[in-house]
């Protein structure tokens, strides 16, 4: 027997509908592409995103068509991404932090007909656009008198074309298993995969973020995403923020700690989310103008794992909360979040920072396991590790056009390609990627662990741990360090600052000095590139030749 | 083009194993019918309820039988829905303030198999047991040794049942949108018609009631529902508590002042639910007792408007906060809630308070509209009142069996049957039910606005506010009052009370005192009876007889 309950599908543009009705002339304030500060509302954004939506359609754009986007936090981009999605086409966010062999490659597995784009990236857009053989429009969101200076060739005008269509359109209306939006991982091995997301999974991600124990934003928040539209979806805030109706501020491009700050006070900013570097920024800043965040209740921080120093800054020199998450692209992308539970919000502050530090546990929509390399589920006591895997509505079930095939395990889950562990309070930690885990005489050793504690020491900018061959152990771990500027240091500094915080046997065999550690576009370290370099290293005393 | 993330659908169950897999020894401590404080946790709750899902299966519970329950809120209850609900078999909650007739006919509608029922209940059961042919067992929620004193011939014992049941049990497994569970509308005309949840609607509500701008309870609050399963699913908090893991505290029968005070503060309830006579009583216990809540943080309160003297003492006496709510059955039950906005938060506590009083605004998931006679759109201008109407995934599309024909307007969107206006920050208030306004020379007088400002009066216990026929006016509204024990008061004290507060032309045409104003079964006044107990009444000086 099936209920009685309304039929009233899970769209996306319902989220705006309703920040339109009850929230109207609450404020989008962005910084501009072009420059100066932009006050928008709910209400002006939803009228102006109908307009895009027939300007889209007197493009001749269709259902299930993909709408790419290569642009920065704006509310331009927010109107773009619910014109897209309102009228059943697939919003294709673009990282432009990606090669631009990578960009081309992406946008024509996409087939993405139209871009939309920042002034920022024309010269990138002009010099690949014969790459793009899909690519029939690009849209620079800008207004008339910013086209004067755009030299590419039938570019369009975003205010233009609002300015010349009907607000007059019909959103929705479709299956909410609907594709809404794509977006592609970084790929690190291999080439990028796509994410195809649903109105419905959009939907849900939204409801499940809004919780008290998940981000827990309400109407009296404003929000600074800092983390951007064009990685995993900043972390679902264009929805979240007008499900509830708080003010949204976007940083567009400029993400340095003044600018941030200057942000977060002008505009009375309670809650933020970004990736640690920029949080890294922010502080740096702030130290060096002894300056104070005046309204910051919150940050959420993901993306990597969170360094303790960062935490207890934020927490002990500005009273601001730090929520540690974790997710992926294939998770929408939220997974998990450190907010306490009953017993540890007993607990005193110290005791509690174990567990910030961690990435936490979560909330319900989300099942999580541990494997071992056989499928056996492994123990949640918090030392075990394990591969973690992962199920829910807005967890992916295959790549776009079937790449990489079957993903899911017999259970129906996703192997996140993480090796975590899970304490008895149901807080998991990302201990490393399960490519980068050394396995050492049959045991795993975390390379994040060691670098996490590594980059700790005061001479240290970074640190990366990789595995070297080893004729006895298979493998064995060799310590990467990139100097402060200007610093000297020896290897037995470094073993000995680690001593006593890591198991024994997982120190490593050797502590190399490097100019540089590269990173990948999303922020995170190339282990993939380093290996590269590396790949004429023999450990020392080890007389088989390095494979890494 | 669909999207291609998992399908997980969105059934009830799995929102029990999230509590067992990640809160699986936060405790459910439950004032027993027998007597005692018992204590258990999700997962003990959880396993039980699949031993149960198995012993319902061995009495011949198929998916889509209806199973009833009779009970208070205590786990056992928990531990039924679940049990029921998992195997796809639909969960109807029975209102045991509902007069015997209404239940045997609700009984027969629904054709209900099985009744789980507390002790409490087993006289009027027994009473009435030849009127209830569709039943095959009763359960009694108690144990072996409180089975000696049940004389109901046939009824079995729950724990008896358990025990000899296995844990092994699949649960969910079936589609969405399969019905979960039942619940009768009171029926003040014509007779009760059933709202069939389904399990996304359970869900969906759950995901909604989570926000912080809604019920906004985490895995550190501990939750006392005061307001009953058996009435409008305690407002969804047997779901909502589980899907966050709060600790759940479980009053039982007692819901006096001193028995709800007791659970506060020995389990250290963070979070309740009520309608107003309950805290009325707890604040009166409190008085007499001079006694304060010290861990409780946050009440919400609905069922009917909110008495502004309660909201005062709640926040000056005892700095807890209150959020008053409204909702129905037939909207599973949360339709809004007066969280403030930003531009609210930011006034003094003496404006907030004015729309404390409101119903409030509604969260994601729900649309709501205003109406005339004519289905013509009214305003949001705080003044202009008209019918709510209400639309989204968890309100009610028709009744069980069809009852009352096709229920949704061309829209969609559902008549509440209230009377209401909304603010231009978006505040809903009721001001009346549709069938009670008064249509005065054209105009619509609200007896709810005048019954609050009368019940205010230090001699009123009770007032209420119904039409008699005018033969200028069509209808002038009347108001009886029935005073404090002892009181003794005239026509011009309480009409003299009014002035300044209401329209003049608002101003009740008499006063009349009486004894009792009658309560229905959900507590609220019943003003059919009352119009049934003054049918032979005239306006004074008016000729025409009533007809009211």
């Amino acid at each position: 027997m099936l209920g009685l309950m309304q039929d009233w599908p899970l769209t996306v543009d319902k989220i705006l509908d309703h920040a339109a009705n009850w929230h109207g002339d609450r404020e989008i304030v962005s910084r501009s592409v072009e420059g100066p500060i932009v006050r928008t509302t709910y209400g002006q954004v939803h009228e102006r995103a109908r307009r895009l939506s027939n300007a889209l359609k007197g493009l001749g754009v269709q259902p299930g068509d993909r709408v790419a986007t290569l642009a920065w936090n704006t509310a331009r981009h927010i109107e773009a991404w619910y014109a897209i999605m309102g009228i059943g086409a697939v919003c294709h966010t673009l990282n432009p932090r990606l090669f631009a062999e990578q960009l081309c490659y992406i946008i024509g597995h996409a087939e993405d007909r139209i871009i939309f784009t920042d002034l920022t990236f024309l010269p990138i857009l002009a010099e690949h656009r014969d790459k793009m053989p899909s690519v029939q429009h690009i849209v620079v969101m800008t207004d008339e008198a910013h086209m004067k200076d755009v030299t590419l060739p039938g570019a369009l005008c975003f205010e233009t074309l609002l300015a010349q269509s009907s607000p007059d359109c019909v959103w929705g209306d479709f299956d909410e298993n609907t594709a809404a939006a794509l977006c592609y991982t970084s790929g690190t091995t291999g080439n990028p995969k796509g994410v195809l997301y649903s109105h419905r999974s959009n939907f849900i991600h939204t409801l499940v973020t809004l919780g008290r124990d998940v981000m827990g934003i309400g109407a009296a928040d404003t929000v600074l995403p800092v983390v951007p539209m064009f990685h995993a979806n900043a972390w679902g805030l264009a929805f979240s923020c007008s499900a509830v109706g708080a003010k949204l501020v976007m940083p567009g491009a400029k993400l340095d700690g003044a600018s941030v700050y200057e942000l977060l006070e002008s505009e009375e900013v309670t809650f933020s989310a970004a990736v640690p570097t920029v949080w890294q920024m922010l502080l740096t800043h702030m130290r060096e103008t002894k300056s104070k965040p005046t309204t910051l209740k919150r940050v959420v921080i993901g993306g990597s794992a969170v360094p303790e120093a960062l935490v207890r800054a934020f927490r002990d020199d500005y009273g601001v909360s730090v929520t540690h998450a974790w997710g992926m692209t294939e998770t929408s992308p939220l997974g998990t979040l450190a907010t306490p539970t009953a017993r540890i919000a007993k607990m005193d502050a110290e005791s509690q920072l174990r567990f910030t530090l961690k990435q936490g546990r979560p909330p319900v929509g989300i099942e999580l396991k541990l494997e071992d390399d056989k499928g056996a589920r492994l123990p949640h006591d918090g030392t075990t590790f394990g591969r973690l895997m992962v199920k829910g509505p807005f967890v992916v079930g295959e790549y776009f056009k079937g790449d990489g095939g079957a993903i899911l395990d017999p259970e129906g889950f996703f192997d996140t390609g993480d090796v975590a562990t899970i304490d008895d309070h149901g807080f998991m930690q990302i201990t490393d990627r399960a490519k980068d885990v050394i396995k050492s005489g049959g045991e795993w050793i975390s390379t994040i662990e060691i670098e996490n504690i590594a980059v700790g020491h005061p001479k240290a900018e970074l640190a990366a741990v990789i595995g070297a061959s080893h004729p006895k152990w298979d493998e064995r771990p060799v310590l990467l360090v990139k100097l402060m500027p200007g610093e000297t240091a020896s290897k037995d500094e470094f073993l000995g600052f680690l001593e006593g915080k890591i198991a024994k046997w997982w120190t490593p065999d050797d502590v190399v000095f490097v100019d540089d550690i590269p990173l990948g576009a999303t922020g995170k370290i190339d282990k993939k590139l380093i290996r590269e370099r590396m790949k004429g290293y023999v450990l020392p005393g080890a007389q088989a030749k390095a494979t890494v």
